[in-house]
C-alpha cells in the first residue's frame, strides 16, 4: 500500500521562515489564522489527508465510477464517507468569504492543505476542487440573487459545482461552440447542446451539481465573442431554494481514462435545461476566466502534489529494497545487500525530485501569497504588483509543476523497477493520474502561449520586468555572502539565459508571430527553472542563517535544505542554456514542412 | 481507431542508401536478401504488421490475458490466429540458422520488420520476442542433444520460450537467487522455486514453452558465481521429441500492469520440476547474458516502434482536427478554424518525434548490421570492430531509444489534448505500453552502469575511442562540404561535449567510483545524442548528395530528410551541454544526504 506523511513542517517552514506569512497579519482573514491557528489547521487537514483520503485512493482507482441506466453516477467504496468528513471539517469555506458561511481564511491556508489532499487523494479532490472553482466564478459575477441562492450551500458543501466548457469538436477554440441558450423571456434561458470532459458532472455525493455551462445566446456573434455563461443547477430549485424538479441535464456516459479513475469525467447532455445568466450576455469567456485562473492554480497544485507522494513512495522502497552493493564498499554488511538508497544513479531520482518539490512548494504558496494580497489588500501599489506576479505566474505554475510533476511519477515508479509497473504498489495510479494535469484547463502548450502570448507583453512587460528586478536584487544583495555566492551565480546565470530569451523573443517575435509559438514550451520552462531558482536562493538564505540554532533537529533541517538546493543548482539549472539555445533558433526549420510531409 | 503504415521507404533508404547494406552481400545469408527481397520481405512484413496484428492491438490492451483455475492462460481474441499468421510465414526463423529450419536471412532484416510488427502490436510481439532470446542462448551454450529437440520447433513456432530470471526479492540483483537445482542423477535436475515477472510465461498459442530459468545448483558458491541456467519445458518430452507429461511448472497468477495487457505476466511456480542444464554448471550468467543482450536491442526496438506509431497517430490527428488559427493568418480559409499543424508548438512535438524516430531507426539498423558482422564475418578485424560497437551501443540503444520512445508516447498523446487521455483513441495505450520498455531487460539505470562501468574500460576503451574517431573523422573529412558543415560543426559540438565528459569520467571515477554512478545516466544520454547526431550527419550528407534527382517525390524526400536533420542540430543537440554541466558537477551533492533526510 502506498503511503503519504503530510510536509507540514516544510509548508510551515516556508510560510513563516522563507514567505514571511506574519507580515501580511494586516490583510483581512490574516489575523484568524496567526501563525498557530495556521499550524494547527495544517495539523488537522494532515490528518484528513493521510487517515481519511488516501486510505480509499487505490480503491477509487481499482473501482472507478459507475453509471446506471437512469444516468445516476455511483461514485466508488468510501468516496461518499470521505467526502462527508471533508464536508463536516468545514474544508470547503475555508477561504471562501464569510458573508456567505465561509472562514474568509487566507487563499494561502487552503493552498498549503490541498496540496496535502490531492497528494492523499486528487480524483476525489477534484469533486470540492471544481466546486471552489465555480464558488469563485459566482462570487466575482454573480447577482445578489445568485449569490444568495448557490453560494451558501455551495461553500458548505452540500452542493458541488461543474465547468462545462468542452465539447466534441472544440475544447482550446471555445469559439466555435454550438450549444445553445434560448432566453424563456422570464430572464431564464433553455440550454440545449453536449458538453464533454466534465470532471465530477455526475455522482452520488451532493444534494444538488451546480453547473457553469458556455453557451451561445440565439443570434450572438459568431466566436468567442458571443459566448455566456450559464447556472444550470441539477435539481431546479423550489420557492424557498431547496432542490426541486430535476432539470433537463444529465450524464449521458462516463469517459474510460488513462487515470482519475475516482472522478467521473461525464459526457453531459444539455435537453433545454432551464438556466440563468452568470454574468454580462456575450461576457461568458471573461467570466470563465474567473473560474478558469483559479482552477489552473489547483491544477498546477495537482502536478505537486502527485510529484511529492510519488517521491515518498520511492524514498520508502529505496530505504527498503535490499539490492547490490554499493560502489564504495557494503553498507548493509549484515544482510545479503544494501538497500538501493546507495547507489547514486537512484540518489540522482530522488533528489532531482525533492528539489523540485521544496522548490515548487515554495512558488505555490508565494503565488498563492500574491494572489491573497491581490483580492485583500486596501494597498493599490500591492495590489496591483501581486496581480501581476499572479498572473505571470499562473501559466508557469500550471504548466511547469504538471509536466515536471509528472515526470517526476514516472522517475518515482522507476525506483521500483518492475515492481513499479504492476499495479498493486500504487505508483502505476500516480503516474496514470498525473498525466491528466498537463492537459486540462489549458493544454500546457496552451499555458505556454499564454505567458509568451499575453503574460509577457502585459502593461509593457510590466509584471516581468517586475520579477526580473526582484531576482537580480536579489542576487546582487547577496553577492558579498561569501558562503550564498555559489548559488546567486548560478541563479544570475539562470536570470541571464531568461533575459537573453526574452530580448531573443522581442526582437524577432513581433515581425513573425511563430517564432513566439516556437520558443513557447522552452521559455515557460527556462521562466519555470529561474522562477524555481529563485525559491532556492531564498531558502538557502533562511537555512544558513539559522544554522547555528540548537533546538532537536533544526541544524539537520537546514542542512538538508542547503544540500538539497546546491543539487538543484548543479543539476537542474544548466537545463537553462539549452532552453535559450532553442528558443533562439526560432520557427524556420519547425515550419518548413508541408504537412503532408511528416 | 489508432492508426499506423509501415515506414518501409524509410527504411530501405537507411539500409541502401546510408549503411551501404549491400556492402556486406559477402556475408552468409545476406545474398539471400538481396535488396529486391529485402524490398519484398519488408513489403510482406509491412503487410503482416498493418493488416493482421494492429488490428488486435487494442482488444489485447482492452480484454488483457486471463488466468483459470487450473492455471491455463487464454491471451486476448485474436492473438492466435495473428500469431499463426506470424508462424506460417516463416517469421520466427527469418534470421535463425538453416541447420534447424530457419532461413539464416540476416538479423538486421529481422530487426527491420521487427520494428513494424512491434509498433502493431507490442503485446503480442513479445511471445516470438521472448522466444528468440531462448533460440539464441540455445543457439550458443545448447549441447547437440538440446539443440536438436528444442531448435526447430522453436524456430518453427511450434513453441516458444521464456526468459525466468526475477524473483520476487531480486531482479537486478540475481546473485540473490534462490530457486533451487537439485541434481537427478541422470543428467536432469528438479527445479523448484518462484519466479515472478515472466512474460508470456503461459499461453494457449503454442503446443510447448521452452522456459530458461536461473536456479542455483544444490551446494553451489553464493553469488552470481553459483547461478546455473536450465531448460524447463511445459510438457517434457516423450521419446519422439513430442510433448508429453506436464511438467511441475505452473502460471500462479497473471500481474495486473499499467500495460502490455495482451501479454500474460506470469508468476511461475517450480515444483520439483524437471529440466536439464544448458551450457556449464555456474555459468548461468554468462549464457543468460546471451539471452539479455538479444532481448535489450529487441527492447530498445519496442522504444523506438511505440515512439514511431504514436508520432504517426499524433501527426494524423493534427493534419484532421480544427482548432484555432494559425498565428500567420487563416490556413483554412473555408473552415471555421485551422487544422492544429499549422501550430508551431504542435509542430515542435511532432518534428522532435521524427527526428528522434529517423535517427533512432538508423541507430538501430546500424548496430544490428553491426550484430551480422560480430556473428557471421570471416574478417578477424571486421568482427572484432563490429562486436565492439555492438557492445558498446547496446546499452545506448536499450536506455535512449526506450526512454525517448516513452517521452515520444506521451508527446503525441498531448498533441491529442483530452482526446489523448480517453482510452478510445489509443494513445493511453502507447504510453502505458511503452512505459515498460525503460524497465525490463535491465532498467535504464541498469543500462547506463553498464556503460560507464563496463562498456567504457573495456579492452581499454578500444570501442569508445573508435567511435569518437569514427564520429570525428566523419566532421574532418566533410569540414570543406559547405552545406554540409552547419550539420557537422554541431555533431562535432556534441563529440566534444562527450569527449569532455568522457575524459572527466576517467580523472574523477577512477579513485571515486561514485562519480561514475552519479554521472552515469546523463553520460548514457550524452552518448546517445552524439549517436543519434551522427546518423543525421550521414543520412544528410547522403540526401545532400541526391537532391538534384528527378525521379518521382526523390527530392522532397531528401529535402524533407535535411530539414529534420537540421532541427535535430538546432533543437536536440543543445541538450549535450546541459549533460556535461551535470556530469560534471560529481557525486558529492548527490550523496550528502544521509538516508532518513529524504
Amino acid at each position: 500500500m502506498p503511503i503519504y506523511h503530510a510536509p507540514v513542517q516544510d509548508t510551515l517552514y516556508l510560510l513563516n521562515d522563507v514567505l514571511g506569512y506574519g507580515r501580511y497579519s494586516n490583510l483581512p482573514g490574516f489575523a484568524d489564522a496567526s501563525p498557530d491557528v495556521l499550524e494547527a489547521i495544517l495539523a488537522e487537514g494532515a490528518k484528513l489527508a493521510e487517515n481519511v483520503m488516501q486510505p480509499v485512493n487505490r480503491i477509487g482507482d481499482m473501482e472507478g465510477c459507475e453509471r446506471h441506466d437512469d444516468g445516476s453516477v455511483t461514485t466508488p467504496k468510501g468516496f461518499r464517507e470521505a467526502f462527508d468528513q471533508y464536508r463536516d471539517g468545514g474544508w470547503m469555506g475555508l477561504a471562501a468569504p464569510a458573508e456567505f458561511g465561509g472562514q474568509g481564511l487566507p487563499y494561502t491556508v487552503h493552498t498549503a492543505v490541498g496540496e496535502f489532499l490531492s497528494s492523499a487523494n486528487m480524483a476525489l479532490m477534484m469533486y470540492p476542487g471544481l466546486t471552489q472553482g465555480a464558488i469563485a466564478a459566482i462570487v466575482v459575477h454573480g447577482s445578489d440573487e445568485q449569490k444568495k441562492t448557490f453560494l451558501p450551500k455551495m461553500i458548505e458543501g452540500a452542493w458541488t459545482g461543474t465547468m462545462n466548457l468542452t465539447e466534441p469538436h472544440c475544447g482550446t477554440d471555445l469559439g466555435l461552440l454550438r450549444t445553445k441558450a434560448v432566453p424563456n423571456g422570464d430572464g431564464t434561458y433553455k440550454i440545449s447542446g453536449q458538453k464533454i470532459f466534465i470532471s465530477a458532472g455526475e455522482h452520488d455525493m451532493a444534494d444538488n451539481i451546480v453547473h457553469l455551462v458556455l453557451a451561445r445566446i440565439e443570434g450572438a456573434p459568431e466566436g468567442v465573442k458571443g459566448i455566456s455563461l450559464f447556472i444550470v443547477p441539477k435539481f431546479q430549485l423550489d420557492g424557498a431554494g431547496n432542490p426541486g424538479a430535476r432539470n433537463k441535464v444529465s450524464c449521458g456516459s462516463i469517459e474510460e481514462k488513462m487515470g482519475i479513475h475516482g472522478n467521473a469525467t461525464c459526457v453531459m447532455n444539455y435537453d433545454e435545461a432551464q438556466g440563468t445568466l452568470l454574468g454580462e450576455e456575450n461576457g461568458g469567456l471573461k467570466a470563465m476566466f474567473v473560474m478558469m485562473n483559479e482552477a489552473r492554480l489547483g491544477v498546477g497544485l495537482q502536478g505537486l502534489s502527485l510529484s511529492e507522494v510519488a517521491y515518498q513512495n520511492a524514498v520508502n522502497y529505496a530505504r527498503e529494497r535490499l539490492q547490490g552493493r554499493s560502489l564504495t564498499g557494503p553498507k548493509n554488511k549484515d544482510g545479503k545487500a544494501d538497500p538501493i538508497i546507495v547507489h547514486p544513479d537512484v540518489r540522482r531520482n530522488l533528489m532531482t525530485m525533492k528539489a523540485f518539490n521544496e522548490a515548487g512548494r515554495a512558488l505555490l504558496l508565494w503565488t498563492a501569497l500574491n494572489s491573497d494580497v491581490a483580492h485583500r489588500s486596501g494597498d493599490d501599489t500591492d495590489r496591483q504588483a501581486a496581480d501581476d506576479q499572479l498572473s505571470l505566474m499562473t501559466p508557469i505554475v500550471k504548466g511547469v509543476l504538471t509536466d515536471k510533476g509528472f515526470d517526476h511519477a514516472v522517475m518515482a515508479q522507476q525506483v521500483f523497477g518492475g515492481h513499479g509497473y504492476i499495479e498493486e504498489h500504487g505508483m502505476s495510479q500516480f503516474v496514470r493520474d498525473a498525466r491528466i494535469a498537463m492537459i486540462y484547463e489549458g493544454a500546457n502548450g496552451i499555458q505556454a502561449l499564454d505567458l509568451v502570448g499575453r503574460k509577457l507583453a502585459q502593461n509593457g512587460g510590466r509584471a516581468v520586468q517586475a520579477f526580473f528586478k526582484e531576482v537580480g536584487d536579489f542576487c546582487e544583495e547577496n553577492r558579498g555572502e561569501e558562503k550564498l555566492a555559489p548559488f546567486t551565480k548560478a541563479l544570475k546565470k539562470g536570470l541571464n539565459d531568461l533575459q537573453a530569451a526574452t530580448m531573443w523573443l522581442m526582437q524577432n517575435a513581433m515581425q513573425k508571430p511563430d517564432n513566439a509559438g516556437a520558443a513557447s514550451t522552452d521559455y515557460l520552462h527556462l521562466f519555470g527553472l529561474v522562477a524555481l531558482g529563485y525559491m532556492w536562493g531564498r531558502m538557502v538564505k533562511v537555512s544558513q542563517a539559522r544554522l547555528g540554532e540548537t533546538a532537536d533537529g533544526v541544524a539537520s533541517f537546514h542542512e538538508n535544505k542547503i544540500v538539497t538546493g546546491r543539487y538543484f543548482m548543479e543539476r537542474v539549472m544548466p537545463e537553462t542554456a539549452a532552453h535559450l539555445a532553442r528558443i533562439s533558433s526560432g520557427a524556420d526549420t519547425m515550419m518548413a514542412l508541408p504537412a503532408e510531409a511528416f
